[in-house]
Order: structure tokens, then C-alpha cells, then sequence
């Protein structure tokens, strides 16, 4: 333990940060004060490092991260570290990606943290499911086209698809598919049993980050454009005609236009 | 026309910028900047007004909210508007409540601008959807409990209760129903028929604000609540099992312990 002196004087207390999609300053003002007073912070894979640099210098800064095949932390121990860091350190902000209650197992933390009677809040972040479309000019609700959104993960506990997709698909929500994209084919095979082959698709990979890769399709197509374009994890999934007010949609509606004329 | 040896150098754009929920503290940092650029801010109704002063001193400031009741402006108007500004003046922040694409109108804007080839940018704002259950400790997923969310309007363009209501009642996804306060109980009425009776309710009015008002309870007692507690617009509706963490909730599930015994 390093900071001994601090130790007796800062009360524990976890402050639940949503960090935003990928780009650092989609972060909110609420979220850059809690690092400002942070002794710890515990920050995930899909957290921008540049957002360590908001907490003070000597703070105590510790990847939890779990990517795919490795799973260095698992939840039990993320949540054994935070009330440790807490009683020792004081003020821990546990950074995570996106918003801490969409997928982000934020409640467990919440509960553990209570069970030890450590004061604890939540500060919510930009979703991926509605900012990453948004900053690619698609809008999860629009008008005439979709009255609704519908939020699903392509990752269930059970590693199974969730039987929610299966509902989503036969709704005429916009659906947005979170952590799905290693099932895409399967998920897109769920659409086309519907009869939606060709409702548009779009597949973003690291939105709103330099890294940022969008695939612009139908259901019929999106598995193909996704494998030659080389998009992969981390990315999202928007089934949805809102998905047609892309540009990059033009030519494929032009496309179809022709087919159906002949 | 006020500034008019400005109107020479200033390049005509336009920023969409989410302002969150209603604590000011929930705009992103991009929101901030853009703000701090701005060379006027026409703002709507649920926009907190301390957000204004992020804005130079000389930006211009305009007011163009709709309450129901009073459609001070039409969306046409407000485009028109932003237009105008953005020609004779630069840089216009469009201050929206929530995220603009959740039911915000924001593509219409987006279209509009487009048109006059005016170059537009969207920053994503914290949607009431996700932010406001989010700090009430609500989370809109929760392992065993939610495997999905979905956001819907109980205010349509045609006035009615979208049919996505009537999906929505049917499915396991945690439903998060904006603008349907003033429908609340016709809502419920919906999730009676597909059997949901003691399906746990979260009524929360001017979510994250000082004015704040929660109202917990399941789909057979949550319209008589709301009324006793008298809470009205601004408000949003989550039914989902994810509302019994709430601790509010704890002293109704121990009255349903104890009737189902009897």
C-alpha cells in the first residue's frame, strides 16, 4: 500500500463512471469531476486511455479489462478489487465503457459495493447503441420510419443468442445488437426467416474512435460487406429503415430500384 | 442583424448537440466546446438553462421549445430558423434535450441543413432513456433479469399509442416509454391485457433534476400512484423486472410475499 497517510483520513466511496463510446470527449462534465477526485480508478478494455489523464497524477490507475480469451478479471474479482481499493484508498471511479447499465454489469457492482455498505453512485455515459449511429448521421428514431428502438446483446451469459433477437426481428423497432457481431451471419439468418432481406443494415466497428470502420448493407448482404471489409470486435449491428438515411445507402437503393424495374 | 462584421468571416454551420437529461453536468465535453464556439444557441423546452452560459456572452440565445399547448414554433420554423442563423451569423449549436436522435427530430435538422449544403455535426447527448432510470439505481439491463431494452413514444405524430406499444408489452425487454405520462393509464391497460399485472412500474419525473419525483410500484397500482403523487410531465415510464431493485420496491414485493402465503 503506498498511500499510508491518506488512508485514515478519505472515507471509501465507488462512483460508477460511464466513459462513452470511444472518443474521450464523449465523456460528460459529471464524469470528468468524478475522475478529478478519484485515489483509484479501475477501467475497462473499451475505455479511452486518455481519460486516465483526467484523474490525478499519483492516483492509483488498474486495468480490470476482460477481452475475448482472456479473461485476466473476472467479475467476482473486479468487484473484490473495488471494495479493497475503496477501504484502502478512498474514492475508487470504476470507469466503463459505454453507459455502466446498458450490458455493463454496473448493478452487480452497485450491489456489492452496498453489501459492504460503501456509498456508491452512478454516472451515466453515452450509450454505443445510440451515439455511434448518431455521429454516422443515423438516427435510431426518425419519423415516418421508426417509432422506436430496441436495444439487445448479441452475447448472452449463456453464450447463446438471446430469444429476444428472435423477437426483435419481428418487430419494426430500429433493433441495435450489441456485442454481436462474431454471430452476424446467424443473426442476419433470424431477419431473413422473418422475410426482411432487405431491410438496410449497418455494421460499426470502434465508432466515434480514429479506428472507426462502418459497413453500409441489407440483411442479405451485411455478412459478405462485413467479412471484405475486415470489420470485427469491438463493433454494433443497426437493423432498421432508419439505417437507409445513410448516404452510403443511396446507391444500393439505386441498385434495387434497377433490378426491380426489369 | 447585430453582428455584421462578423457576418463576413463566419463560415455558415451547424452543430446538433445532446444536452442529457436535465442535470447540466450531463453534457459530453464535445457538447461543451461546441457550445463555447457557438455564435448562437437556439434551445428547447427540456434544456437546462445553465447549459446557455457554457456560450459566449455575445452568442446570440434563442428560445424555440414546444410545450404542449403551446406550439410557439413549428419544426418547419425552427429549421428555417437555424437556416437563417447559420447564414447571417456562423455557427449555430442546436441545444436539444436528451440525445437528438431519441425523439428528438434531429435528422429532420440534419436534412434541412443538408439542403443548403450547410455542414452539419451531431454530438450525441445522454438519453433520459438510459441516464434518468440509470441514476435512480434502475439499470435497463441486469444479468437473470433483462437481456434487452427498448424505448418507445407514448406521443405520436398521430396522437394514438404507437402499435410498437402493443409489441413491446408482449416481449421480456426492459420498455422505457418517453412522453407517455399523460397516457399512463391506457399504457398499463396494454400490459394487463398480456397478463403483466404485477409487473414492476418506475414512474420518474424531471429525471436528475432537483425537481425530481419517483413513483414505484407494478402495472395494477402504478396509475393510482402517479396521481397521489401528483406527477406530471416531464416524465418517463419503465415497466420491467429491473425496476424491483429499486428500494423502493422492496416493501411491495414483501406485501406480495405475504398475500401469496395467506
Amino acid at each position: 500500500m503506498i498511500n499510508t497517510t491518506n488512508k485514515l483520513i478519505r472515507e471509501p466511496r465507488i462512483t460508477l463512471v460511464g466513459a462513452g463510446p470511444g472518443d474521450a470527449e464523449l465523456i460528460t462534465l459529471k464524469g470528468v469531476k468524478a475522475l478529478q477526485t478519484a485515489d483509484v480508478v479501475l477501467y475497462d478494455a473499451l475505455v479511452n486511455d486518455e481519460l486516465l489523464e483526467l484523474a490525478p497524477k499519483n492516483a492509483v490507475k488498474v486495468y480490470v479489462g476482460k477481452r475475448s480469451g482472456d479473461h485476466s478479471y473476472s467479475q467476482d474479482a473486479v468487484n473484490k478489487l473495488m471494495i479493497d481499493y475503496a477501504i484502502n484508498y478512498g474514492h475508487v471511479v470504476r470507469l466503463k465503457g459505454g453507459d455502466p447499465f446498458v450490458f455493463g454489469r454496473g448493478f452487480e457492482e452497485l450491489d456489492y459495493a452496498a453489501s459492504y455498505s460503501i456509498p456508491a453512485q452512478v454516472i451515466p455515459g453515452i450509450s454505443s447503441s445510440i451515439g455511434v449511429p448518431g455521429m454516422q448521421h443515423i438516427p435510431v428514431t426518425h419519423r415516418g420510419l421508426s417509432e422506436s428502438f430496441w436495444v439487445v446483446t448479441g452475447t448472452t451469459a449463456s453464450h447463446q443468442i438471446s430469444p429476444d433477437v428472435y423477437q426483435a426481428a419481428k418487430t419494426n423497432a430500429t433493433i441495435v445488437v450489441l456485442m454481436g457481431i462474431q454471430k452476424l451471419g446467424e443473426i442476419a439468418e433470424i431477419f431473413k426467416n422473418e422475410g426482411k432481406h432487405k431491410l438496410p443494415v449497418a455494421v460499426i466497428q470502434s465508432g466515434t474512435t480514429n479506428e472507426e470502420k462502418v459497413a453500409i448493407g441489407i440483411v442479405d448482404t451485411i455478412a459478405e460487406i462485413v467479412e471484405e471489409k475486415k470489420i470485427t470486435s469491438p463493433a454494433l449491428i443497426v437493423f432498421g429503415e432508419v439505417v437507409s438515411l445513410h448516404p452510403q445507402f443511396a446507391p444500393i437503393k439505386e441498385f434495387y430500384a434497377i433490378v426491380a424495374e426489369e
